[in-house]
């Protein structure tokens, strides 16, 4: 066992899109777990769009990260060493690790995880961004049989929740997303009954016009993680009544994307004369429901009745380009780090 | 009894903000009733702000005023003639009796009023306005005691309701209002704990500065049926997991007031990070509540416990520039004209 540990450090609060200069690799001395502790060693790391408003200096629902802290994550690990009651050495756990190969967590913070399942689903379709889904879908989608429900960045590991879900309660589903092989991946492995590729169309006008054609009867739940252009064209199709979960807003993220003309009068408009509810929610105020939701879903993942995908980059050294590219729709699935 | 009767038309179509030229005032014959129809005298009719809404030709959640058709609006009168059942000659009604000084409507589209009760009450605060405060509040505003409260034009029929039974339920309660005798109003006669006069504050700015003093722990709920500068000032102020009804937006009517900055980046992300909940709402999706708010608030008005105001213009003939003064802010209480 090494005595050193490596972790990536924000080395500077990116203006827009991230670039490598914003991230630094440092080595450390492995730490010693106090009493209640356990000391991991990290076996894979979430990427997450969360992350990127962590890197600002803006107040927000959570701290921001500090120049020269570790960045933010959840990882998960083997326990190496333990201080803390109901943890063993060879224990496989979750936490927030941070993007690091190793770290000293309370016992109180980490969840063991059930040895029968890959580990690295904990981090996705059993973790966060599956819950952030099944919670954001039932208590603010408020989903009905035979109702349309539209989702962009569809593959993602919260947008192919999401689907999956509302499809198994008799909704219509229609996928947005970058590119042809996600648009397959979409139908093919996450059942949604359309998809539609969003770099195929230079406009909201008509992305709007395809998203009309695969909802004819309008859309009555929009599962907001993309703004900017895919939010332009949903709006004018969104039914009486309909509802729109805002779970994230990533084409925005860093102040990009944003159309010239004033939109909110529009879009206030709208909720008006179509008595829309928008809710926000951020996850963090939903882990009372994590029991629940893994009791719904971990079976069904068992089966193979909900499917997800990963993309894993290899080494920790490669998670400042990896989340880079996640941020600019590079990935297809939940993005990994395996190190 | 005259057989001729007297009615406003839509003219044409106002550019903004309405004028005189957009009225006409005709003259016609009485109509008589078909069977289960009942021909009501009008002797109150109601301004409100919806009805600027309806002068425009965009598809809305109810149909627009035909060019040359009779202004809609809901009107108070005395039966003249009844061929309805349930209904005799002197009973005093409600119904859509559009701005006339007559209509013929069936039996099933009017309610008889109770006679212990001013007529012009079924207008205002027992009618639609006081039903929309009511409904709006306890649907969508949901309100808890130690909760602070904004509504703006707030000595309104909606504002000054929305105001008074949050005060019940033990909010603080601030108004939002035009001059300073409708601030003293709001205070004195509704019960509200702070009133601020929006014309007193050149910008949102200012006018934000003002509400956070009046609100030193933030805003969980925001009635919104201003918009405008209102909504910018009050935004930053909103408490996480706040509410935000949306009744209406006068300062937009019409496409004015419209900040030149897309304002609906930052909404988005304030939603978001706030996690609030925005909830349009149109008070024709609820006239199943209406016998629940009647049976609540009409003890409270006989007894005097919820306070009223009416503005009253006298003569059909000063519709027109009542209802133009009226979405300037020249009322100060429900809007009535008197025939």
């Amino acid at each position: 066992m090494s005595d050193t540990m490596s972790r990536v450090t924000l080395a500077r609060r990116p203006k827009g899109a991230p670039v490598p200069e914003d991230f630094k690799l440092e080595t450390g001395t492995l730490p010693t777990p106090a009493t209640d502790e356990v000391l991991i060693e990290v076996t894979h790391l979430s990427l997450d769009p969360y992350m990127r408003g962590r890197m600002d200096d803006v107040k927000s629902y959570a701290p921001s990260v500090d120049l020269g802290g570790t960045m933010t994550g959840q990882g998960v690990g083997l326990v190496l060493e333990s201080k803390a009651e109901g943890f063993a050495k060879g224990d496989t756990v979750t936490g927030m690790t941070g993007w690091a190969s190793h770290a000293c967590l309370p016992g109180s913070e980490l969840r063991k995880l059930d040895p029968s399942l890959p580990p690295s689903t904990a981090l996705g379709v059993l973790g966060m961004p599956g819950l952030t889904g099944w919670v954001g879908l039932h208590n603010f989608g408020k989903p009905k049989a035979g109702e349309t429900l539209v989702v962009g960045a569809a593959t993602g590991p919260v947008g192919s929740m999401v689907g999956q879900l509302a499809k198994e309660l008799g909704l219509r589903t229609i996928a947005i997303a970058g590119g042809a092989e996600k648009c397959r991946l979409a139908t093919e492995t996450f059942g949604f009954d359309a998809a539609i590729d969003h770099r195929a169309h230079d406009d909201a006008a008509s992305l709007r016009a395809a998203i009309a054609e695969a909802a004819p009867g309008g859309v009555d739940i929009y599962w907001e993680n993309v703004a900017g252009q895919v939010l332009e064209a949903v709006m004018p199709l969104m039914n009486v009544h309909g509802r729109i979960p805002v779970c994230g807003m990533i084409a925005w993220y860093g102040g990009s994307n944003i159309a010239e003309t004033n939109q909110l009068p529009g879009m206030w408009r709208s909720i008006l004369v179509k008595r829309l509810h928008v809710s926000g929610f951020i996850i963090f105020d939903h882990w009372d429901e994590f029991p629940a939701f893994l009791a719904d879903v971990a079976p069904k993942v068992a089966k193979g009745e909900i499917a997800y995908l990963e993309d894993v980059a290899e080494g920790l050294e490669n998670a400042p380009n990896a989340f880079i590219a996640m941020l600019k729709g590079g990935n297809t699935g939940k993005q990994i780090v395996k190190l």
